[in-house]
């Protein structure tokens, strides 16, 4: 299996120089996300100077907690221990000569000022390292194929242990459990599990609800693995469905279906959802899917691309993407079917593969 | 038990008016937490545009998610739906006859230049909602005491099943697990159980690593409870002690004792970590305690105010925080024992309560 290894956080970085060489002696990443995909370090804290000349201008910094750990974890890099790492970055990138320092848009108004004050004038260039990730190297589709397989297995074997009675927390702390069992590191995001009226709820908070018979039941969940993020969501129904469940549960599945089997290198975003959202509309429930088909995965559990109504570009080959639509009637309850794709040379490969029939549970 | 409702959120909001009224015509809110603390809604997106003048002139905006959500949690404000709620709550300010928005140091440029690209100008307002978050009323920390006792209390039953053998994960996923049956919403941040010597790093992520005898375990967790979070650290002992595991947990538990004992209002922060890195220092470790004394709990596992060498200002009565001293020695293992506590009138009360004597386990 591909490793992440040291090797390939370089080769990201010296992917980076070119484009930054342009505007600034340097990019300024603090994002935790960006910083794992350039450095392999994973800790909360940390900032990294990508300098646009070479190897030899980057300069890294995390604080005492986990000064052992970035030894570890980015060992082509020296580390700078600092209780301020951006100060600390800031002041080296002074002494070494640079003025100009590109930042992304998602830098916050203090921690520029905080730049700035020290003498060092900063350009934005967005999305730089955004755009990188998103198109994914076998190493981080291998291990978001394995969150993938952890995630459908454990879902199958949870819903063989659902019972009437079950509370929304205890469902969802049960799931939580077999995806280490499984072999995951932690939970991708905070599961979902919304039953009876709280389904109507796209991102309903599990509380001390207890299923009962006649319910909707949406679990929407992923695992992590080696930092990536799989998501996969199914809707069970507990005891004999009704004729307004059949009904949308029906419109949902066929917009699944729709939704998936558009996704291709080259499409338009906006036409991927579209694709699910005509089939939702025609059914008659359009006004019930409040949210947008989908959105990219990776190091971050929602990343480039998102894919709605009004989302530009298109979608690339190596991608890893979310199709999820869904139908949420107020007081009643809803459905979502959702899968992790992973968009191919010529189509799609599904990486979920819990079965998507409907399920009776209870 | 008095209820976080909606004349609580009301409340909040009217006091922040006055100091907003002195450099704008409102304030712009983003920040999930502080949206929480202002509004009582708990989704994951929304915009609110708090009047310098009067309720009449809030705005407050989330996506098609949580349009029923809102509206349930936040009965007493008027809920713009959109997809881009900053965009939509600014056009609302304009159309309304506000001319100046206060912001703060969190917003990122990119969020800036979308307000200000639509004709209305910004003023840096750093901290406001921040320091209103650090003095807590009485529901605020009624729902923290009810989480510290869920930690306390599965932490203990945990202790009872630790076995040599149990993985870092199956401890965590366990412990979680407890928690929701305590009655705990969901894990306060994701658990930390380091065995051997993976307990020398303090933010170490659970693997599949075995408990082996002779190990220090370290479980640092937290319970939440209507969005409160609680925080505790025990370090256990695998099997018989040795020499070297005594000393690093006697010269920690002193440490943590005289931070405890150090806790008043009026006292400097800077002055708390003394208390207690003074005694690890004493006992020869201090280069080995790489991280603050503490920080604020709340609707955030980490916020204001934060205790370490180089803290400004002085703790306030009311307020809750951590105290967690530790010693990491790499390669062997580390210790570290943290209690939540909430700052009373005369002193402190710990509100985590599981016992702190060198516990041997498996």
């Amino acid at each position: 299996m591909p490793l992440l290894n040291a090797d390939v956080h370089a080769s990201r970085r010296d992917h980076l120089r070119g484009p930054i060489s342009e505007v600034a002696d340097g990019l300024l990443v603090v994002d935790p996300s960006d910083l794992r995909y350039l450095t392999g370090f994973t800790g909360s804290n940390g900032a990294l100077f990508l300098s646009a000349v070479g190897a030899d201008g980057d300069i890294f910094s995390t604080d005492g907690r986990y000064t052992e750990q970035a030894a570890r974890q980015s060992p082509d890099l020296g580390i700078l221990v600092s209780r301020t790492c951006l100060e600390a970055v800031t002041d080296q990138c002074i002494s070494q000569g640079s003025a100009r320092m590109a930042i992304d848009g998602r830098l916050t108004t203090g921690e520029i000022s905080r730049i700035e004050s020290r003498g060092l004038s900063t350009v934005l260039i967005d999305g730089l390292v955004a755009e990188a990730r998103m198109v994914k190297d076998p190493g981080e589709i291998a291990a978001t194929e394995e969150a993938c397989a952890i995630t459908s297995g454990a879902v199958v074997a949870l819903a063989s242990q659902l019972r009437i009675g079950d509370t929304e927390i205890a469902i969802a702390r049960r799931l939580e459990q077999l995806f280490g069992e499984f072999g995951a590191e932690d939970r991708a995001f905070p599961t979902i599990v919304a039953t009876g009226a709280n389904s109507a709820h796209p991102h309903h908070e599990p509380s001390a609800q207890a299923v009962r018979s006649g319910d909707l039941l949406v679990i929407d969940s992923g695992a992590r693995v080696r930092g990536y993020h799989s998501d996969m969501t199914r809707t069970f129904i507990v005891g004999e469905p009704s004729g307004w469940q059949l009904e949308i549960y029906a419109a949902v599945a066929a917009a699944a279906t729709a939704g998936r089997s558009a996704v291709r290198p080259g499409i338009s975003l906006a036409d991927l959802d579209a694709a699910a959202r005509q089939v939702i509309e025609r059914s008659g429930f359009g006004d019930q899917f409040g949210h947008g088909l989908g959105h990219g995965i990776g190091l971050e559990i929602h990343e480039a691309p998102m894919i709605g109504p009004r989302s530009e570009g298109r979608l690339a080959a190596e991608t890893l993407i979310t199709v999820e639509p869904g139908v949420y009637l107020p007081g009643r309850g809803g459905v979502r079917i959702e899968d992790s794709l992973l968009v191919t040379a010529n189509g799609h490969r599904s990486l979920t593969s819990a079965p998507r029939d409907l399920l009776v549970v209870g």
